[in-house]
């Protein structure tokens, strides 16, 4: 039987973070992974960082959880090319919120006040993205709304956590939990492993674990279809986002366009339905793409909750098992600062009481809706 | 030097089929291929042997020919079989040639006089096809117009061709022809090459070779964007045809969906718009094709001419060097006749002078179709 | 929640066969697969049929049970091509089981007197296969192991079935298994179901299920890793088999090269090391293969029993409640088979006492180990 | 007939690089590419920029332009973030020339005399790459020998130029050169170009177009193979390098491991043989590679010349037309001194009478050999 101090289960780019704040506040940490790091929704991901073009409203606890995870990143960044050499194509220019019609305009101008966040008019944009539609009005251009290429931050994350001790085991599927003499017991397909602390951190697949808890059925999946064309055109320096749609640039000139929202799909092949949506969309916000080479397409789940907040935290009854699962479209913005607060809930650190009542993992059923 | 009693110039389908036949009647031959064997429009095709749906009228030579190019797949099928144990996948279930249009009926009711076609109204077509769109009027079934998979057709004809004793020479690009001491000179990427007799089979590649001899610019690219789907539904028996568009399903219950007809584009990516073409027109066909998971797109290019008809014959002027080109979008179906007739020619053998006439290199311009 | 007269767990070629042969036999099967049919370790699998070159004896019961696997394969694939036109792919030619020391050649001669099983030394061998090394010394030819290709194979029961009535679940695991008021109760990641008689026929994935139902951990994965090349040189027409490892033929000229044997190795990717393993003994076979174009390579997990049988046959305890899994190695050649066995039993039919007996999911543990 | 006033002959990074050093000199320039931008050998670089690890002796012409051409990719990362927001993935960490043997050592202790060459002996090696083989006796770190992605700072020039005016052309392939009333006629693919001033850099595949200029056939293919691998274990923070075979870490963790050297090659697919070649010496280097998931393999030509430097400069006789091409395994690392040696050239700005004299384009023949 293996042993562990702390066990987290999943090694999507969550698990990853966490393991890499946890192995940086001196724990010793094995990750266990169903498949291979990343491959799951991570890998699917955009990597838009949309702290101010992904909420509703400012005043919540999710939109300084979201901006401070923003920041994380750039210490991130700089600490995991030190320890590892990874870069983690974090790239600027910003995300341009496109505005088609002037009651749209009405509702993001307000956004303006925000740090970094400023109107352009049709003209002015013209310069950032020359092929941009005729019809669009304007734009807000949300400069601090960056992106990292998900795969590669959730590398680095794993990289640096394990040049800093932690462990991880992939093609290691937890299948039960249980308490016994104080210890936690996790029934794995490669046998039994024993962890004083565990991190559940799957995802949408953390329910079927969370059920064996008595937590219930609190997460579904929102499956997510993209494809990726070639940029054969003028370069494009910023995001592109339209009612939840969005064209995101490459280092290889891809353009990554997405996506879809399919409710309690668990398949993770797009179909040709959906892959026809998003590239009518995108042909709205840049009509050139029509002559693009088209590459490939995917899909992913996003881990959905009731509420659109995350579930961070410890298990009620269950002292010692913790929760950070339920990111929903936002695992890779949210990455640094849920590993970070995981990190602080074990080290006993203070942590901001706000984000602990907000993704409380027994929070009452609300249908508040925090996203777009 | 290397030398040959004959140079086949292209080891696509029409190459390899002219090796095939070459060799069999005991000439010793030698395939010169740029890339790879059926590498270029070969693999892209989606191998329906369309003698009876693909021509606008029937008396004319070029229907005679792809019937005889039909037939002969029966016994080459056969043959590869025994020589190679290969089987190149040739499907029976024929071809529905889809009505949504009174108009349409009218025109092709005529060709139920035909061998082997018949008319199926809606009803009775509902067992062929569950999931067929209900605007479907009727459909025309062309029983012998089967298919096989082109890479692995053209894979059976270079592997006989290489049992009866031919080589096959890939990544040998063929840049110059000459005729020197009566011995024809072609200078390739790997160096000299000598021949007695020269056959040029490169689809639409074979212009730059052509205009080398004098024969102008008689080919040019018609670009064809395909996709493929898993079939997730009732397993689809017949290719289904509507307007140049058309559905194809493999063993592995993929569906082989196209194509656009793009001129003079010598581009071999799918572009987002063409994409698209085709998965609107699989939908007006096969509307549950929506709900299917997407697999991948290609794009591939047919060798047009100028009236619809292949170039198959001796050059006017340079004795020994004869074209076997030009084949549009029926190079699969076309490849048998087109490989014997060769052979016939090289032979001495008689050959149709219809064909002969029809096919000639040096035919005047006209005008006329012959493909719907 | 959904409702099943029988639900067969797992659409691997195994699940896909007994819905074939459940749906022939009149009764309304749901298939609930945790992916994509086919996508687990049938995929992977070479595809032979290897009923004489697989087992040590012969007068055991696995030994007809798979001959019996073999012939159903004709039938089956008549059948399937008539229901849905997919031809399954089976190729003939055989099998040359190659010798390369004078011990080895003793002990399979003794197999010749077995039917459809000859001798050829090293100067016969030569027609058949051009390009075989030197060393060996001769063969023994065994011309009804013949091959399938996997994915096809398991797509044409899939696809019979369907036409036959049965429903197929994709992206449905399941994860509990009870019973509850005579019905059994399955929860999966698509919610429950209720089914009178269920058929576990995971492979590899069946253990966790088979723990719920006390019958501990029987099946353990073997991981084999398996290589493509593209064959460049004369066609091959059997498929060479030494030592565990083997040459297959496809109808696109790929050699199909594997496999390396990794006991307990949950991981499908093959590693370099395995790779290399594979090469090295395809080189003693073929030496010529060190020329050809490498295309990919990939893994699967074999599902390991103790004693090399499969596991067929009825829960002790639970009635009602069947399990088909454990096929090690030999999944494909005993799909059929197996398929009808289990058609049998639910049928009330007569089945063979000796299989029954033999692959009894309950049976004492043995270090008898029936495979070479 | 399209018109430049200067056209640049291939899109791999040698072209791209050329196009960005002359559009930011004022020029109006157009690139026509016979595939895609970065397609050819360029994708198949490893992207060391091997200034000290690859020549023989650092007193020639060669040293001094490659130390040039490292010191300007840092000038061109910066210039291509800010016109295109694109990062070229430079990876800082250096190289490792690894040190098996006593003689190998004396040789390399000499290079420590170089800046930012030092010697580390096996326990200092420890820390930078902890799975080392322990046969390493030392290694030489050149810690400006850094590494780019090879695809990505194509790609970054190619957007950089045509942000500054450039434009590229696709699947347009040059097939003959001449000069006609003072201007030059290119026939391509997509009919005929006129350009006051020509650079041919199409690498391996110039020789067909310097023929026609009767330059003879000075470049000639040396195949290289390639593997990727994920690294699982700890990440890699240098290049390692022995024998003329390398590791080189990417961002995703994988290392790419090359390459062979096969002369006179035109073929791109790696072969059995030649992976297998690969993978024993990366075993050599880190012996944990063996347990490492396999990723892929590719293989690529490298434009050798006579004497192991490339041709840059003018024609002797058509004046005009310019070369830059056979830059050898070294494309990647002299790119961006390439480029503005062209620039400078055609601007009539001073060009290292060294350079010119070293690279000229019809010097005699030598069997010098520059490289290791």
């Amino acid at each position: 039987m293996k042993q562990s101090e702390i066990a987290v289960v999943g090694g999507g780019i969550i698990g990853s973070a966490i393991a890499y704040y946890l192995a940086k506040a001196g724990f010793q940490v094995d990750v266990l992974e169903a498949g291979e790091v990343g491959s799951g929704s991570t890998q699917a991901a955009a990597g838009m960082l949309g702290a101010h073009s992904e909420y509703k409203e400012f005043g919540t606890s999710l939109y300084p959880f979201a901006r401070s995870s923003q920041k994380l990143y750039e210490e991130a960044e700089a600490a995991i090319r030190s320890l590892t050499g990874i870069d983690i194509e974090r790239r600027t220019g910003g995300l341009l919120k496109l505005v088609f019609k002037e009651e749209e305009r009405a509702r993001l101008l307000e956004l303006c006040s925000l740090e970094g966040v400023t109107w352009l008019d049709h003209a002015s944009l013209t310069d950032k993205t020359p092929g941009l539609a005729e019809s669009v009005l304007g734009a807000v251009h949300m400069e601090e709304d960056v992106h990292v290429t998900p795969a590669i931050a959730c590398n680095g994350f794993r990289s640096a956590a394990q040049v800093l001790g932690a462990e991880i085991h992939t093609y290691t599927r937890v299948e039960k939990i249980g308490k016994e003499a104080g210890h936690y017991q996790l029934q794995t397909s490669k046998g039994k492993w024993q962890a004083e602390r565990v991190v559940i951190a799957s995802g949408v697949w953390s329910n079927s674990i969370l059920e064996q808890t008595g937590l219930g059925s609190s997460i579904f999946p929102v499956k997510g279809e993209c494809i990726a064309v070639t940029n054969t055109q003028a370069p494009l320096r910023c995001s592109l986002f339209h009612d939840q749609h969005y064209i995101v640039p490459r280092n290889n000139n891809e353009l990554i366009i997405g996506a879809t929202k399919v409710e309690n799909d668990w398949t993770t092949e797009p179909t040709l339905g959906g892959i026809q949506t998003v590239m009518e969309k995108a042909r709205q916000m840049l009509p050139g793409i029509d002559e693009m080479p088209f590459r490939r397409s995917w899909a992913g789940l996003r881990p959905q909750t009731f509420d659109g907040k995350p579930l961070i935290g410890e298990h009620p009854e269950m002292k010692g098992l913790f929760i950070a699962a339920g990111h929903q479209r936002n695992g890779i913005l949210l990455a640094p600062a849920t590993g970070k607060m995981i990190a602080d809930l074990l080290s006993g650190n203070d942590v901001s009481e706000e984000w602990k009542e907000a993704f409380r993992v027994d929070r009452p059923y609300s249908n508040e809706e925090v996203l777009l």
